[in-house]
């Protein structure tokens, strides 16, 4: 790449000592909605990222690591895959996953930035194909608080795809009781809650341990699993949430059949890749094994 | 400026070990055109910033002081400012601050790239101000090479502002014998051709010094000067070539009621600026009393 | 971390358009060997950085990951443990975990970068503890080239902590049939081979690959397995090589008894942490599945 | 540069938007003092440079440039050049060119910093080259603002080169009305004060306007010069306090035979430098004839 092909990079910053540079070979977009700064470039390495406030939300090279392990574990585990509800997930493909599935009969996707939703129509239509044109997906630009305080159905599976709750965070209002009580009033007896979780590197895996801590006051199952994600140059984590069911235990006899039954391949995500990140090394552990602060 | 609002950054690179970073705030455009790349972004700093292949053009901030500097010292110096020529110039400051004197009765502008012209007119009107629309001004989308081979005019002023003649400019074939000829051949007798003429600091001084010493087999005076442009991070050198005005020698007796005569006010140039900008330090004229290669 | 603090930055740089930047709050040796330019500074998030020709080696606050990763999943599988190779590994890391076992009766290790291994003992004595000075441990500063062509023992566990064979590494020559022999003939009927194997991110995992392919021309089973390394920023690979053990199918039975007999606590390996470095995601089996190239 | 030597990088932050990145290619030294902290670095275009506190204070290749223009005005204006009084200067090349005037019997500087002056020693030696050890040079380690209160002598020239006075600097307690009255105490009559004065860019000239409005009250002539100092990345300016001499009219007669009787060659000045660094432009001027704050 000559020098002037690396004029325009995005610095990913992760703390005032930590950064990753990407050069930048196109800007597609650049502006801000109502709540958040938007970014949407183009790398060698990861294709497109869509960035959010400064922080890559997801690229186009690594997206389906993140969004199957988000979506397919619960779904593989739930017992009643045909109403699922998405929180966040502005980019559409939480929605393409979960409408990869033929039980599913209602997908509905609640994210607050229209704007966000409208650019990945236009820019990022990779990311949902067409998802967000699918008759079994009912999208909705609005609070997912007030959603949640209003709403009167029940959902199989929930997938929770908001940014993490830092302080600064649109969706730091999203964490907390009224609203964890909220999303299990909302949950089908013996369904599942999924989250994206924050970071769970051995440098970075204290918020995500507190909201573990916090979400076990409210389910009987709360199982943490990550998996590196490159784009995000971090180990991403989930919780999955369950009265009824353990995910750790979930394996190959419940796993097969169910990715056989998607639509289209996997990237990422099958049985064996199920144990990989459902097996979690001793640091993290025994991180989430202590006790401290909870939301 | 927090975190999130410093994620985009323009990188110019003077060489692999030096480099200067901005942060962006907004980017206005970034495309190619058929000779460039072209990028046109917002820093707090400097404000708009024009990008072409990764160096800067010009910023908002302080384009006055190169562009006060490339145009006032000839047209002060100058016995006819009836009929001026730029080649290049394409953001339209060089056509504006011609056309700030009441002399001038025609400006022709010569630029290859009428991308840039376009998105200068769109983005930057700042520069360009209503220059583009002056009926004085004759602008050309063209290549200067051709049509100073096929223009029989002659100016009484010729001002190049052409990118460097580095190994793969566009302007690169525009340093030669041949451009030499011809521009001379459309200078008015007694007139002044004036161009940008690369870096003067101490480290990066060997192409200007080489251009130097190549126009002086073409006219009997040939005077380098600089000012520091913060934009470009770098001693900006221009030089003055006539045989018939010693640029170095004007003084306020001339400079001041010129300066009069313009439109508006300046930003830069005075008879003391001048002063300032045609003192060379011992260094450089050091460098530029060598002997060398020529072009 | 005020301005003042954050003048200081070690970039490493995995293509030229993916640049990860560290703040260093101290430099604690920089200069060059005969083999290498070595670097020893400190970051706040990953402490002391180990860096030669611009890579980072290990980091002090995860360089357990790595060292635990190379050295306890072969040592747990192998027969006889009595007598140990270790080609590189300067640090002394990798020794200080294989001398944790008290099966090891001598430990060899042949790295031919001698100041590295003094600026280890200097700078660097957390990672390598008191196991240079281990009276089973053998320390020869020479090539491995030459000691596997010249030795006549037999171990039990080789394993290769050398850099890459990039085409400007020191290591390259020792990628080659010849070395590859040499090292089988000095492994123990059913011994294990293991060896660092750069890097398994979905979009830089041929290098990976293409090892992996080559070694299975030598070894009845060629086990690929990884971990990501927040201080390499990538996944980390690595090749276990026997014709006796499958260390993929090693389990709960026979790790646990291994890691309770080990001196000190594990911060990274156990059973659990096997399951999830031996399951590979979907989109790694497939390539490693692919023909190609070898070395 | 290949990308192995590209590792280490020095970043001056000028402002949260605005950074030079500088390629290291040898620490030097790097540590704290009791005052500050200290960076001696290599760099391939730069030469070897002295950051305190993370700001550039010299570098090898353009340290006459700085170092020139700080003294030799004031010593060419000065009427009596044998006893100099330097506040600051830890580098020891202003004390180096002090020292090359016949005239000056006497040089004293006062540092606070005794750990810059002997790393200088230790690794600048380009800088000071002898004038430490010279029998004419007074070299005190202690508080400037102490010594001014108790000294009793009189110097027909005083120079400070003393840090900015920003707000967490050193030299911050350095200027206020008890310092001024001080030095103008220490300064023979008709001598001249002369002091680096921050940046002079159209763009953070604030604080430099801030230093000459507060001095007018003290001297009848105050008068600023600036020069690009490539290192600085900045325009850099300096103030002359007189209540006799007037340096901006000082020209050829005066400076050129004080010039010849220097010993060795200048780099920078002479009689055309000197009348380059004290025309100002138009846009300086101008601020610095406002009105505002002062000290």
């Amino acid at each position: 790449m000559p020098k002037t092909e690396r004029w325009q990079w995005y610095v990913e910053q992760f703390s005032p000592t930590e950064e990753h540079h990407h050069a930048v070979d196109r800007v597609y977009y650049q502006g801000h909605s109502q709540f958040q700064e938007i970014g949407i470039v183009g790398t060698r390495v990861f294709g497109k990222m869509l960035i959010l406030d400064g922080d890559t939300q997801s690229s186009q090279a690594d997206e389906k690591i993140y969004h199957e392990a988000l979506v397919h574990p619960a779904m593989a585990g739930a017992g009643d895959r045909a109403d699922v509800l998405i929180l966040g997930g502005g980019e559409g493909a939480t929605l393409r996953e979960v409408l990869r599935h033929p039980d599913v009969r209602r997908a509905t996707m609640v994210d607050i930035d229209g704007d966000v939703v409208e650019l990945s129509k236009t820019y990022l239509a990779e990311w949902s194909q067409e998802s967000f044109n699918d008759p079994k997906a009912r999208v909705i630009i609005g609070d997912a608080l007030k959603f949640l305080a209003e709403d009167d159905d029940r959902y199989g599976v929930i997938i929770s795809d908001l940014t993490e709750p830092l302080e600064d965070s649109p969706s730091n209002p999203l964490f907390c009781d009224e609203v964890f009580r909220n999303i299990k009033n909302r949950l089908a007896p013996g369904g599942i809650y999924v989250l994206q979780a924050s970071t769970a590197g051995f440098h970075n895996l204290s918020l995500h341990a507190k909201m573990a801590r916090t979400l076990r006051n409210y389910y009987e199952h709360v199982v943490s699993y990550y998996t590196h994600v490159p784009a995000f140059d971090n180990d991403w984590a989930f919780i999955a949430c369950s009265d009824g069911v353990n995910l750790a235990h979930l394996d190959e006899p419940e796993i097969a059949p169910y990715c056989r039954e998607l639509r289209g391949e996997n990237f990422f995500y099958d049985a064996e890749t199920h144990r990989r990140i459902f097996a979690l090394p001793l640091y993290l552990r025994r991180a989430l094994a202590e006790s401290g602060e909870t939301f």
